[in-house]
Protein backbone atom coordinates (compact mmCIF):
# COMPACT_ATOMS: atom_id res chain seq x y z
CA UNK A 1 0.00 0.00 0.00
CA UNK A 2 1.64 3.06 -0.97
CA UNK A 3 0.55 6.48 1.58
CA UNK A 4 1.19 8.92 -1.23
CA UNK A 5 -1.72 7.56 -3.47
CA UNK A 6 -4.08 8.70 -0.53
CA UNK A 7 -2.70 12.64 -0.75
CA UNK A 8 -4.22 12.95 -3.86
CA UNK A 9 -7.77 12.89 -1.94
CA UNK A 10 -8.72 16.60 -1.90
CA UNK A 11 -9.50 18.36 1.22
CA UNK A 12 -10.33 22.25 1.93
CA UNK A 13 -8.70 23.91 5.07
CA UNK A 14 -11.09 24.82 7.72
CA UNK A 15 -11.10 26.96 11.24
CA UNK A 16 -13.31 24.65 13.70
CA UNK A 17 -14.78 26.13 16.86
CA UNK A 18 -16.60 25.19 19.42
CA UNK A 19 -18.33 26.92 22.80
CA UNK A 20 -18.54 24.80 25.82
CA UNK A 21 -20.10 26.97 28.89
CA UNK A 22 -17.62 30.06 29.11
CA UNK A 23 -14.63 27.68 27.01
CA UNK A 24 -14.36 28.83 23.03
CA UNK A 25 -11.57 27.22 21.07
CA UNK A 26 -10.66 26.28 17.64
CA UNK A 27 -8.37 23.72 15.67
CA UNK A 28 -7.62 23.97 12.04
CA UNK A 29 -9.05 20.92 9.91
CA UNK A 30 -9.01 19.73 6.53
CA UNK A 31 -11.48 17.24 6.70
CA UNK A 32 -16.07 18.05 6.16
CA UNK A 33 -18.12 17.28 3.36
CA UNK A 34 -21.20 17.25 2.80
CA UNK A 35 -22.68 13.62 2.90
CA UNK A 36 -26.66 14.02 2.67
CA UNK A 37 -28.68 16.74 1.00
CA UNK A 38 -32.47 15.49 2.08
CA UNK A 39 -32.06 16.01 5.22
CA UNK A 40 -28.81 18.14 4.67
CA UNK A 41 -26.16 16.41 6.56
CA UNK A 42 -22.10 17.04 7.16
CA UNK A 43 -19.66 15.06 8.39
CA UNK A 44 -16.34 16.45 10.32
CA UNK A 45 -13.22 14.53 11.26
CA UNK A 46 -11.60 15.65 14.47
CA UNK A 47 -8.26 14.34 16.27
CA UNK A 48 -9.02 13.14 19.37
CA UNK A 49 -5.92 14.40 21.11
CA UNK A 50 -7.09 17.86 20.67
CA UNK A 51 -8.92 20.46 23.05
CA UNK A 52 -11.32 21.32 20.54
CA UNK A 53 -12.09 17.67 19.60
CA UNK A 54 -12.54 16.78 23.61
CA UNK A 55 -14.62 20.55 23.97
CA UNK A 56 -16.74 19.85 20.48
CA UNK A 57 -18.08 16.36 22.45
CA UNK A 58 -19.33 17.98 25.31
CA UNK A 59 -20.82 21.59 23.34
CA UNK A 60 -22.17 19.57 20.20
CA UNK A 61 -22.22 22.58 18.56
CA UNK A 62 -19.73 23.99 16.06
CA UNK A 63 -18.73 26.61 13.46
CA UNK A 64 -16.46 25.72 10.65
CA UNK A 65 -15.14 28.96 8.93
CA UNK A 66 -13.91 27.59 5.24
CA UNK A 67 -10.81 29.50 5.16
CA UNK A 68 -10.37 31.31 0.96
CA UNK A 69 -7.02 31.50 -0.62
CA UNK A 70 -6.06 35.09 0.76
CA UNK A 71 -5.44 33.25 4.04
CA UNK A 72 -1.67 33.07 5.35
CA UNK A 73 -0.01 30.81 7.15
CA UNK A 74 0.17 32.83 10.40
CA UNK A 75 -3.87 32.55 10.80
CA UNK A 76 -3.16 28.51 10.15
CA UNK A 77 0.11 28.68 12.75
CA UNK A 78 -2.08 30.44 15.40
CA UNK A 79 -5.44 28.36 15.36
CA UNK A 80 -3.69 24.68 14.07
CA UNK A 81 -0.15 24.77 15.80
CA UNK A 82 -0.78 25.42 19.56
CA UNK A 83 -3.16 23.53 21.42
CA UNK A 84 -6.30 25.15 23.20
CA UNK A 85 -4.91 23.22 26.65
CA UNK A 86 -1.57 25.82 26.81
CA UNK A 87 -3.16 28.97 25.17
CA UNK A 88 -6.32 30.96 25.26
CA UNK A 89 -6.12 31.48 20.91
CA UNK A 90 -9.58 33.72 20.75
CA UNK A 91 -7.66 36.65 22.78
CA UNK A 92 -5.95 40.16 21.35
CA UNK A 93 -7.17 40.36 17.67
CA UNK A 94 -9.09 36.98 17.84
CA UNK A 95 -11.13 38.57 21.06
CA UNK A 96 -14.68 37.02 20.53
CA UNK A 97 -15.56 40.73 21.42
CA UNK A 98 -14.00 41.41 18.06
CA UNK A 99 -14.70 38.63 15.66
CA UNK A 100 -18.78 37.97 14.39
CA UNK A 101 -20.37 34.90 16.07
CA UNK A 102 -22.81 32.37 14.56
CA UNK A 103 -26.33 31.80 16.37
CA UNK A 104 -24.75 29.33 19.28
CA UNK A 105 -22.51 32.67 19.94
CA UNK A 106 -19.54 30.63 18.75
CA UNK A 107 -17.14 33.14 16.98
CA UNK A 108 -15.76 32.31 13.55
CA UNK A 109 -13.69 34.44 11.06
CA UNK A 110 -14.48 36.85 8.42
CA UNK A 111 -11.21 37.95 7.46
CA UNK A 112 -9.58 35.15 5.05
CA UNK A 113 -12.29 33.61 5.37
CA UNK A 114 -15.50 32.14 2.30
CA UNK A 115 -18.12 31.06 4.46
CA UNK A 116 -19.46 29.36 7.60
CA UNK A 117 -21.09 26.68 8.47
CA UNK A 118 -23.02 26.56 12.04
CA UNK A 119 -24.01 22.83 12.56
CA UNK A 120 -25.25 20.68 15.41
CA UNK A 121 -24.06 17.34 16.09
CA UNK A 122 -26.48 14.72 15.97
CA UNK A 123 -23.96 11.29 16.30
CA UNK A 124 -20.39 10.41 16.78
CA UNK A 125 -18.28 7.35 15.66
CA UNK A 126 -14.95 7.08 17.62
CA UNK A 127 -12.34 5.73 14.96
CA UNK A 128 -9.16 5.34 17.12
CA UNK A 129 -7.40 8.38 15.97
CA UNK A 130 -9.94 10.91 15.57
CA UNK A 131 -13.94 10.93 16.15
CA UNK A 132 -16.35 11.23 12.91
CA UNK A 133 -18.80 13.65 13.69
CA UNK A 134 -22.11 13.81 11.95
CA UNK A 135 -24.00 17.25 12.23
CA UNK A 136 -27.18 19.04 10.91
CA UNK A 137 -26.37 22.42 9.35
CA UNK A 138 -28.13 24.93 11.32
CA UNK A 139 -27.27 27.98 9.45
CA UNK A 140 -24.75 28.66 6.59
CA UNK A 141 -23.41 31.92 5.08
CA UNK A 142 -21.86 33.08 1.98
CA UNK A 143 -19.06 35.69 3.25
CA UNK A 144 -17.32 36.91 -0.04
CA UNK A 145 -16.79 35.72 -3.25
CA UNK A 146 -13.02 34.33 -3.25
CA UNK A 147 -12.13 30.45 -3.87
CA UNK A 148 -11.70 28.49 -0.81
CA UNK A 149 -7.96 27.67 0.45
CA UNK A 150 -7.71 23.93 -0.78
CA UNK A 151 -5.41 21.92 1.36
CA UNK A 152 -3.01 21.13 -1.64
CA UNK A 153 -2.61 24.47 -2.07
CA UNK A 154 -1.71 25.55 2.29
CA UNK A 155 0.90 22.26 1.70
CA UNK A 156 2.15 23.71 -2.13
CA UNK A 157 2.43 27.70 -1.80
CA UNK A 158 0.92 28.58 2.05
CA UNK A 159 3.62 26.29 4.18
CA UNK A 160 6.89 27.55 4.36
CA UNK A 161 9.47 24.86 4.03
CA UNK A 162 12.40 24.05 4.94
CA UNK A 163 15.78 22.33 3.70
CA UNK A 164 17.65 21.98 7.47
CA UNK A 165 17.53 18.28 7.08
CA UNK A 166 19.35 18.41 3.26
CA UNK A 167 22.35 19.29 5.37
CA UNK A 168 22.57 16.89 7.83
CA UNK A 169 24.95 14.54 7.38
CA UNK A 170 23.83 10.86 7.03
CA UNK A 171 26.43 8.93 8.59
CA UNK A 172 25.16 10.37 12.06
CA UNK A 173 22.61 8.68 14.28
CA UNK A 174 18.48 10.05 14.19
CA UNK A 175 17.83 9.93 17.51
CA UNK A 176 14.15 11.75 17.18
CA UNK A 177 12.14 13.34 14.93
CA UNK A 178 10.22 17.03 15.33
CA UNK A 179 8.10 18.50 13.47
CA UNK A 180 9.07 20.84 11.29
CA UNK A 181 5.14 22.52 11.80
CA UNK A 182 5.20 23.06 15.44
CA UNK A 183 8.04 21.73 17.04
CA UNK A 184 6.47 18.66 18.31
CA UNK A 185 9.71 16.37 18.81
CA UNK A 186 9.03 12.06 18.32
CA UNK A 187 11.32 10.16 20.29
CA UNK A 188 12.77 7.33 18.70
CA UNK A 189 15.05 6.69 15.48
CA UNK A 190 12.28 5.67 13.43
CA UNK A 191 8.92 7.59 12.59
CA UNK A 192 6.07 5.40 11.55
CA UNK A 193 5.47 6.15 7.48
CA UNK A 194 1.55 6.48 8.95
CA UNK A 195 2.53 8.87 12.08
CA UNK A 196 0.76 11.90 12.51
CA UNK A 197 1.65 15.37 15.22
CA UNK A 198 -0.63 14.79 18.08
CA UNK A 199 -0.06 18.53 18.49
CA UNK A 200 -0.87 19.84 14.97
CA UNK A 201 -1.74 16.80 12.73
CA UNK A 202 0.47 17.52 10.41
CA UNK A 203 1.75 13.95 8.65
CA UNK A 204 5.44 12.62 9.27
CA UNK A 205 6.98 14.10 6.06
CA UNK A 206 6.74 16.92 7.72
CA UNK A 207 8.93 15.62 10.71
CA UNK A 208 12.61 16.47 10.11
CA UNK A 209 15.41 13.81 11.82
CA UNK A 210 16.86 15.57 14.88
CA UNK A 211 20.94 13.63 15.44
CA UNK A 212 22.73 12.22 18.47
CA UNK B 1 -29.48 29.47 5.59
CA UNK B 2 -27.59 30.10 2.26
CA UNK B 3 -26.93 26.83 0.06
CA UNK B 4 -24.06 28.94 -1.65
CA UNK B 5 -22.63 29.01 1.54
CA UNK B 6 -21.52 25.09 1.34
CA UNK B 7 -20.54 25.11 -2.48
CA UNK B 8 -17.53 26.32 -0.71
CA UNK B 9 -16.24 23.45 0.44
CA UNK B 10 -13.80 21.10 -1.46
CA UNK B 11 -14.20 17.97 -3.25
CA UNK B 12 -12.33 15.58 -5.53
CA UNK B 13 -13.83 13.63 -8.41
CA UNK B 14 -14.19 9.59 -8.18
CA UNK B 15 -15.16 6.83 -10.41
CA UNK B 16 -16.61 4.32 -7.41
CA UNK B 17 -16.80 0.76 -8.64
CA UNK B 18 -18.14 -2.32 -7.05
CA UNK B 19 -18.67 -5.81 -7.59
CA UNK B 20 -21.32 -7.99 -6.59
CA UNK B 21 -21.39 -11.75 -7.91
CA UNK B 22 -20.74 -10.99 -11.27
CA UNK B 23 -22.12 -7.82 -11.54
CA UNK B 24 -19.40 -4.85 -11.93
CA UNK B 25 -20.69 -1.12 -11.60
CA UNK B 26 -19.47 2.45 -10.81
CA UNK B 27 -20.87 5.71 -10.39
CA UNK B 28 -19.41 9.16 -10.25
CA UNK B 29 -18.88 10.69 -6.96
CA UNK B 30 -17.33 13.50 -5.17
CA UNK B 31 -17.53 12.58 -1.46
CA UNK B 32 -14.48 10.53 0.06
CA UNK B 33 -12.17 11.70 3.07
CA UNK B 34 -9.64 9.95 5.10
CA UNK B 35 -11.30 10.26 8.55
CA UNK B 36 -8.60 8.53 10.51
CA UNK B 37 -4.93 7.56 10.49
CA UNK B 38 -4.99 4.88 13.41
CA UNK B 39 -6.01 2.94 11.82
CA UNK B 40 -6.17 4.29 8.43
CA UNK B 41 -10.13 4.72 7.68
CA UNK B 42 -12.09 6.48 5.01
CA UNK B 43 -15.63 7.57 4.89
CA UNK B 44 -17.52 8.05 1.05
CA UNK B 45 -20.87 8.87 1.13
CA UNK B 46 -23.12 7.31 -1.77
CA UNK B 47 -26.89 8.04 -3.49
CA UNK B 48 -29.01 5.54 -2.18
CA UNK B 49 -31.11 5.69 -5.05
CA UNK B 50 -27.95 4.68 -7.27
CA UNK B 51 -27.21 1.40 -8.49
CA UNK B 52 -23.41 1.47 -7.32
CA UNK B 53 -24.65 2.20 -3.77
CA UNK B 54 -27.29 -0.99 -3.93
CA UNK B 55 -24.68 -3.48 -5.29
CA UNK B 56 -22.32 -1.60 -2.68
CA UNK B 57 -24.72 -2.44 0.30
CA UNK B 58 -23.91 -6.15 -0.65
CA UNK B 59 -20.48 -6.85 -1.66
CA UNK B 60 -19.03 -4.38 1.12
CA UNK B 61 -15.91 -3.95 -1.20
CA UNK B 62 -14.83 -0.85 -3.72
CA UNK B 63 -12.59 0.75 -5.69
CA UNK B 64 -12.28 4.36 -5.82
CA UNK B 65 -10.55 6.14 -8.79
CA UNK B 66 -9.18 9.30 -8.08
CA UNK B 67 -9.60 10.97 -11.81
CA UNK B 68 -6.78 13.34 -12.63
CA UNK B 69 -6.89 16.79 -14.18
CA UNK B 70 -6.38 15.57 -17.34
CA UNK B 71 -9.94 13.90 -16.93
CA UNK B 72 -12.83 14.53 -20.02
CA UNK B 73 -16.58 15.07 -19.66
CA UNK B 74 -17.08 12.00 -21.77
CA UNK B 75 -15.70 9.61 -18.80
CA UNK B 76 -17.63 11.66 -16.31
CA UNK B 77 -20.74 11.27 -18.71
CA UNK B 78 -20.48 7.54 -18.70
CA UNK B 79 -20.16 7.03 -15.61
CA UNK B 80 -22.20 9.36 -13.61
CA UNK B 81 -24.67 10.24 -15.91
CA UNK B 82 -26.67 7.01 -16.90
CA UNK B 83 -27.83 4.38 -14.53
CA UNK B 84 -26.23 0.91 -14.48
CA UNK B 85 -29.78 -0.40 -14.07
CA UNK B 86 -30.54 0.53 -17.70
CA UNK B 87 -26.92 0.12 -19.08
CA UNK B 88 -23.67 -1.53 -18.78
CA UNK B 89 -20.86 1.17 -18.01
CA UNK B 90 -17.90 -1.94 -17.94
CA UNK B 91 -18.10 -2.76 -22.02
CA UNK B 92 -16.35 -1.59 -25.04
CA UNK B 93 -13.56 0.82 -24.40
CA UNK B 94 -14.50 -0.43 -20.25
CA UNK B 95 -14.70 -3.73 -20.66
CA UNK B 96 -12.65 -5.40 -17.40
CA UNK B 97 -10.96 -7.26 -19.62
CA UNK B 98 -9.32 -4.49 -20.79
CA UNK B 99 -8.98 -2.21 -17.47
CA UNK B 100 -6.80 -2.90 -14.28
CA UNK B 101 -8.30 -4.52 -11.31
CA UNK B 102 -7.94 -4.71 -7.61
CA UNK B 103 -7.38 -7.28 -5.29
CA UNK B 104 -10.91 -7.92 -5.18
CA UNK B 105 -11.51 -7.99 -8.87
CA UNK B 106 -12.59 -4.70 -9.35
CA UNK B 107 -12.00 -2.83 -12.23
CA UNK B 108 -10.68 0.97 -12.39
CA UNK B 109 -9.39 3.42 -14.37
CA UNK B 110 -5.50 4.15 -15.33
CA UNK B 111 -6.44 6.43 -18.24
CA UNK B 112 -7.33 10.02 -16.15
CA UNK B 113 -6.20 8.50 -13.24
CA UNK B 114 -3.84 9.64 -10.63
CA UNK B 115 -4.94 6.95 -7.88
CA UNK B 116 -6.70 4.37 -6.74
CA UNK B 117 -8.18 2.92 -3.28
CA UNK B 118 -9.38 -0.44 -2.51
CA UNK B 119 -11.82 -0.69 0.25
CA UNK B 120 -13.52 -3.05 2.46
CA UNK B 121 -16.49 -1.53 4.43
CA UNK B 122 -16.95 -1.92 8.03
CA UNK B 123 -19.71 0.34 8.77
CA UNK B 124 -22.78 2.03 6.98
CA UNK B 125 -24.76 4.67 8.14
CA UNK B 126 -28.28 5.25 6.06
CA UNK B 127 -28.60 9.28 5.95
CA UNK B 128 -31.85 9.61 3.78
CA UNK B 129 -30.69 10.64 0.73
CA UNK B 130 -27.42 8.98 1.15
CA UNK B 131 -25.48 6.09 2.86
CA UNK B 132 -22.31 7.25 4.71
CA UNK B 133 -19.40 4.24 4.38
CA UNK B 134 -16.68 4.15 6.46
CA UNK B 135 -13.69 1.40 5.36
CA UNK B 136 -10.53 -0.16 5.96
CA UNK B 137 -8.41 0.65 2.95
CA UNK B 138 -6.90 -2.89 1.82
CA UNK B 139 -4.82 -1.28 -1.00
CA UNK B 140 -3.71 2.09 -2.49
CA UNK B 141 -1.89 2.90 -5.87
CA UNK B 142 -0.34 5.60 -7.20
CA UNK B 143 -1.13 5.61 -10.93
CA UNK B 144 1.24 8.75 -12.22
CA UNK B 145 2.35 12.42 -10.44
CA UNK B 146 -0.63 14.22 -12.58
CA UNK B 147 -2.60 16.38 -10.28
CA UNK B 148 -6.43 14.89 -8.84
CA UNK B 149 -9.58 16.77 -10.67
CA UNK B 150 -11.33 18.84 -7.94
CA UNK B 151 -14.59 19.45 -7.95
CA UNK B 152 -14.25 22.73 -8.67
CA UNK B 153 -12.05 22.50 -11.92
CA UNK B 154 -15.13 20.17 -12.89
CA UNK B 155 -17.68 22.57 -12.27
CA UNK B 156 -15.82 25.20 -13.83
CA UNK B 157 -13.74 23.58 -16.72
CA UNK B 158 -14.95 20.44 -17.57
CA UNK B 159 -18.15 20.69 -17.24
CA UNK B 160 -20.36 22.07 -20.46
CA UNK B 161 -22.31 24.82 -19.95
CA UNK B 162 -26.16 25.51 -21.59
CA UNK B 163 -27.51 28.87 -22.04
CA UNK B 164 -30.49 27.62 -23.53
CA UNK B 165 -32.38 28.87 -19.91
CA UNK B 166 -31.48 32.74 -20.80
CA UNK B 167 -33.46 33.20 -24.16
CA UNK B 168 -36.26 32.35 -22.79
CA UNK B 169 -39.22 34.64 -22.23
CA UNK B 170 -40.12 35.54 -18.65
CA UNK B 171 -43.65 35.65 -18.91
CA UNK B 172 -44.26 32.04 -19.62
CA UNK B 173 -45.07 29.71 -17.16
CA UNK B 174 -42.25 27.43 -15.50
CA UNK B 175 -43.94 23.58 -15.85
CA UNK B 176 -40.96 21.79 -14.79
CA UNK B 177 -37.32 21.78 -15.14
CA UNK B 178 -35.14 19.53 -16.44
CA UNK B 179 -31.72 18.75 -15.83
CA UNK B 180 -28.93 19.82 -18.42
CA UNK B 181 -26.47 17.11 -17.45
CA UNK B 182 -28.26 14.26 -17.81
CA UNK B 183 -31.68 15.02 -19.10
CA UNK B 184 -33.97 13.97 -16.19
CA UNK B 185 -37.09 16.14 -15.80
CA UNK B 186 -38.57 17.41 -12.51
CA UNK B 187 -42.17 17.84 -12.84
CA UNK B 188 -43.53 21.04 -11.07
CA UNK B 189 -43.13 24.77 -11.16
CA UNK B 190 -41.14 25.38 -8.21
CA UNK B 191 -37.77 23.52 -7.69
CA UNK B 192 -36.48 22.86 -4.18
CA UNK B 193 -33.48 24.96 -3.67
CA UNK B 194 -31.77 21.83 -1.68
CA UNK B 195 -33.20 19.32 -5.17
CA UNK B 196 -30.66 17.02 -6.08
CA UNK B 197 -31.53 14.84 -9.24
CA UNK B 198 -32.05 11.18 -8.53
CA UNK B 199 -29.88 10.29 -12.05
CA UNK B 200 -27.20 11.91 -12.12
CA UNK B 201 -26.24 13.62 -8.47
CA UNK B 202 -26.08 17.64 -9.40
CA UNK B 203 -27.83 20.21 -7.53
CA UNK B 204 -30.87 22.38 -8.46
CA UNK B 205 -28.28 24.65 -9.83
CA UNK B 206 -27.85 23.13 -12.94
CA UNK B 207 -31.71 22.38 -13.65
CA UNK B 208 -32.92 24.57 -16.57
CA UNK B 209 -36.89 25.14 -16.55
CA UNK B 210 -38.96 24.15 -18.76
CA UNK B 211 -41.94 26.13 -19.78
CA UNK B 212 -45.81 24.71 -20.47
Amino acid sequence: MDNKALYNLSYGVFMLATKQGETVNGCITNTCMQVANSPTRVAISCINANYTCELLKQSGVFALTLLDETCDFETIRHFGMQSGRDVNKFTGEFDPAKLPSDLNQIPYLKEHACSVISCRVLESNDLGSHTLFIAEIVDAVLLNDRKPLTYADYQGRVKPRSDAAKNESSDRKIVAWKCRICGYVYEGSELPADYMCPVCGHPASDFEPVYG
